[in-house]
């Protein structure tokens, strides 16, 4: 693949209750393009990451819808896939660019949340798992708190190392101007946070945010001399909708499947990977992402985080979102896939100012959708053209 | 391009009250695998075309949930473009193709529409419009009555001529086995059934439906001397998403610019055509699309229509909606992409009974989705192996 991230840029996550998707998608794609230094009118197709526009505000047809506000009358999809709606259509753009069919595209992840009520919001994010989980009043913060607790049993995890996940996450946000919450945690905060799902406070989960992130692929090679990046692997893989219908409840298959099919494509090993940005929906989540990748083994990865070997500043030689996460950057669920390529692609370039990671070469983005029945990675490298 | 289609099957299409949505892609992945002659092993990826499960259903994250049922942990999307999302499913599944990603893979379009209040339904097709048109009262009956009128007002076109298109589709439906509505029906019939929307009668209206549909393609060649049939154009473009926003309203843009990019493609002309299925969701629909897609001159489909010139049994080289159409066979929007590539599989293998168009060779398949805010466009050719 000789595909190369030559835009990026995403809003400001959090309640924009005075912005509409519309005004997110116009504002975002227009700093990709004016990051990639070209007009809108060298863009060939449009693929949106959405999950909740039907469901919450009765509108679908957003490839057409999104291609309009920004006058492109080109190709445009909408991808789904719950929370990895970002990540799948950054597949679909990364095989429309391998094709051949077209040379440069744009991804646009968006989503608005907080202006529908929570309980609304909730049983339409339901809408990513089965009937019978919600027919049996499972909610996405209940699944993930039988994780933790399976987790917890089988691999000695503890309450501390879920806070470390936390605090780490909202201290790298607090680094991010485009993150939502933007103030340092404690572990006492997590603690004394109020019980959402048991073993899962509050502060172990990921917000309900307004947001966009876009970024524009080309199979054109970077300008001469300009730091660049390039997108080396793109995997998806599904499970089992529900969790109930999986043999392990310690770890999530298609994240396992997509990570090997991910780094074959890339030829390298989990060991190289200097960055990450991994799906934190729960911190319980960041745990098992940094097992199933294969950056660390099946019950190592807590107390590597509680010892502070993935933090800025701290870690020897991997970072794990730098970006605060989805905890604490936010979850405006399609646009998070999208956002993460953003992330890396400032992280790769080095102009990520005060939460770069040093000397960082090759990052990896995993997006999730529900509790695991998709999993989309993608894996990007630092490229200098000397054309 | 080397893709082919390896299999195709459609269910019936109708009001399918005892099946549920799981039933109807199971059912159809199954028999479009056993056409193929493989098992579901070989499939590496699936694409899902759907409009209206998240809306009508709360049911979203449609690729991992019929990936799951299939029993196949594969790499697995839904694509979603209002009607017009069977067409893009393809499109993005020929791009993975293309892109040498995958070798084989499954297309499916699903939709249930009849479980549901009509009223419900009507809202919940309207996500693919604007809010300006929601606000204003618009339907899609309403939207194309206008696109008729100016028809009407520019080119002379008939009521009569509305009514041919749906008496030769409802005759077409008569000779397919799957179509909703097997009852030939005469001019009188239209004329006689209620307004919906001046000029538009019920008849001129494709109805609600239950269906699904499934392919499987791939780049692998057909086994030696079986008939088959390559995808050799798969083209996309898109509109202003509101009818009021265009300059043109005889004119559907989007079908002009995918129509031109296909034929390019393809490297034939629309002469070379012996078989359409095209977007009828209204009777002036298929007068647009004839004169948009250049297989008649603007103004010249209508009168072609009520000569017979495009009937089976009559035609003397282009039958179009040979299925029945939108209007005869059914229109359950996700499947409706899907089905009329399986109907022009049928067609260029030599294999549609009663409705063979006869030494068909080339086919072209075009959806639409919403007023013509998006247009998809497939070319299909009949190739004979040698290998």
């Amino acid at each position: 693949m000789n595909i190369f991230v030559h835009g990026a840029a995403t809003t400001v996550f959090g309640e924009l209750w005075d912005t509409s998707p519309r005004t997110l998608a116009k504002r975002v794609t227009r700093a990709a393009l004016d990051d990639a230094g070209m007009e809108s009118s060298g863009v060939e197709a449009l693929f949106v990451g959405n999950m909740l526009s039907g469901i919450l505000g009765n509108q679908e047809h957003l490839g057409a819808f999104f291609a309009d506000e920004l006058g492109l009358s080109v190709a445009a999809f909408k991808v789904e896939g719950a929370c990895a709606s970002g990540g799948l259509a950054m597949h679909n753009a990364v095989a429309a660019l391998a094709s051949g069919m077209y040379t440069t595209v744009v991804v646009l992840g968006v989503e608005k949340m907080t202006d529908h009520k929570p309980e609304d919001v909730a049983a339409a994010l339901m809408g990513a798992g089965t009937d019978e989980e919600r027919v049996a009043g499972a909610t996405f913060p209940g699944l993930y708190a039988m994780i933790a607790r399976e987790h917890m049993r089988l691999h000695g995890t503890t309450r501390a190392q879920l806070s470390a996940v936390a605090v780490k996450n909202h201290y790298h946000a607090s680094l991010n101007p485009n993150a939502q919450f933007r103030k340092p945690i404690t572990a006492k905060d997590v603690d004394r946070s109020p019980c959402i799902a048991d073993p899962l406070k509050l502060l172990d989960c990921s917000p309900i945010s307004d947001g966009a992130a876009a970024v524009v692929l080309s199979t054109d090679k970077p300008k001469k001399g300009k730091e660049s990046v390039a997108i080396v692997a793109s995997a998806v893989a599904t499970d089992t909708l529900a969790l109930s219908d999986r043999e392990d409840l310690v770890g999530l298959r298609a994240t396992q499947q997509a990570a090997r099919r991910a780094f074959t494509q890339a030829n390298i090993s989990p060991d190289d990977v200097h960055v990450a940005e991994v799906h934190d929906c729960f911190s319980i989540a960041e745990i098992v992402a940094l097992e199933d990748l294969g950056l660390y083994a099946k019950g190592e990865a807590a107390a590597a985080v509680e010892r502070g070997d993935v933090t800025l500043g701290k870690a020897q030689h991997l970072v794990v979102n730098p970006s605060g996460g989805l905890k604490g950057c936010g979850h405006p669920v399609g646009a998070t896939g999208v956002k993460q390529i953003v992330e890396l692609a400032e992280q790769l370039r080095g102009t990520a100012g005060e939460r770069q990671v040093s000397g960082a070469q090759i990052g990896l983005a995993h997006n999730v959708g529900g509790s695991g029945a998709t999993a989309v990675i993608h894996i990007l490298k630092r490229v200098t053209s000397s054309k």
